[in-house]
């Protein structure tokens, strides 16, 4: 299944340890719903949000209670789980060919636009992961609120290979 | 079409019955769009709304002018619409494979997080109709408004059999 | 490449071509994403704003800042830049073969409903130039905030031909 050509150092889970990054434990539901589902060659994740052990690590809307800076940190831990979830769902981030579509959903009070910059936080992870030749198309949406009162909520699909 | 194998009780169309659920009218379109779209084995539906014969079921937003319960209520509704939209498109339940990606809008006023029990009211009654091993992937989001100034929208898609 | 039965005139280049509709040049980038993705038949692209030359043409919230009317102005100029995200990526809107998704996301204040006549400015667009059986499904949304302060964000998923 794990073809010896992605096993070189610019394979996902190589460039991963060169990051020096070690993923959390994957996420659990909250709810009624599962974490990942595949389809032919698409896989699609539930909304990933910036928790740790399963609480909030940041509670609180961007340009309000968190400024920006703190939206990025969130932004990149939602995308860390985003990265556990799909780990744990194939064994292997080098079965992933692509990441395919991000939404990023934003906390906002209606005053402060939805940042680019945020979500460059997740986008950018995904693509020192995954690589500059496989960047998502991406929608950034700023929300009145998200569940368990954190910031960011990413909506994640990825193309997965042979 | 319609395989002898999915005939049985446990089959979406049997969950259905053995429920007692009896699905309203197919929803019809509020502009130019149109309610299911298939492309290959996904099917798309347009988001669906807390809708009883062309009307709003319900006004306002969850945790303002409308508690969870009846947010939990209108989930269910948008869903039952889900449901009478996809045997309108395929003639049939049992030939839903699975339910692959659910995104629950949900109006909230800011002060409240978008709560994952709301929308379980609608994943519940997929699961029930289309089995625990077919739940999908979600993501709960608060805005600010939704079409009607309904409380709940629902997007969804689903694999289809052969 | 491009079948010769598609170069007559109710193909979507010799609509727009009879619509006398000019297509600005392509969107490009805020951040670390791509506009366009196709993964088989799916073209997805990213979240398109009515943007006219790098900047926001419009920056305000439906039914609060801005009418209806301008809303409407705002979401044909971002399909308008869908059309041409598209162009750029297929060489030719002929290669299209439907519009399959829709996700109208609207700034609005809370008080404002999230308008689907305001996001038919964008379907009739796409309807125009890929054809009445060709519609998508949709969802409208009315969001806290969007990126620049624009008032219409277009998420749109196209099935392209062989």
């Amino acid at each position: 299944m794990v073809d010896l050509k992605f096993q070189h150092q610019d394979a996902p889970e190589g460039r991963l340890a060169k990051l020096g990054i070690q993923l959390p434990g994957a996420p659990t539901p909250l709810g009624s719903y599962v974490e990942a589902v595949q389809v032919g060659n698409l896989l699609f994740l539930s909304g990933m949000l910036p928790v740790v052990e399963h609480k909030a690590a940041y509670v609180g809307r961007v340009g309000r209670e968190l400024d920006a800076e703190t939206g990025r940190v969130a932004a990149r831990i939602a995308a860390l789980n985003a990265l556990a979830a799909l780990k744990n769902h194939l064994g292997t981030l080098n079965r992933v060919k692509r990441v395919v579509r991000l939404a990023v959903f934003m906390a906002t009070a209606g005053d402060f636009n939805a940042d680019p910059g945020v979500a460059d936080a997740a986008s950018d992870l995904l693509r020192d992961v995954f690589g500059e030749e496989n960047m998502a198309v991406r929608s950034v949406i700023g929300v009145a609120s998200l569940p368990l009162g954190v910031p960011i909520e990413l909506e994640a699909t990825f193309q997965i290979g042979e």
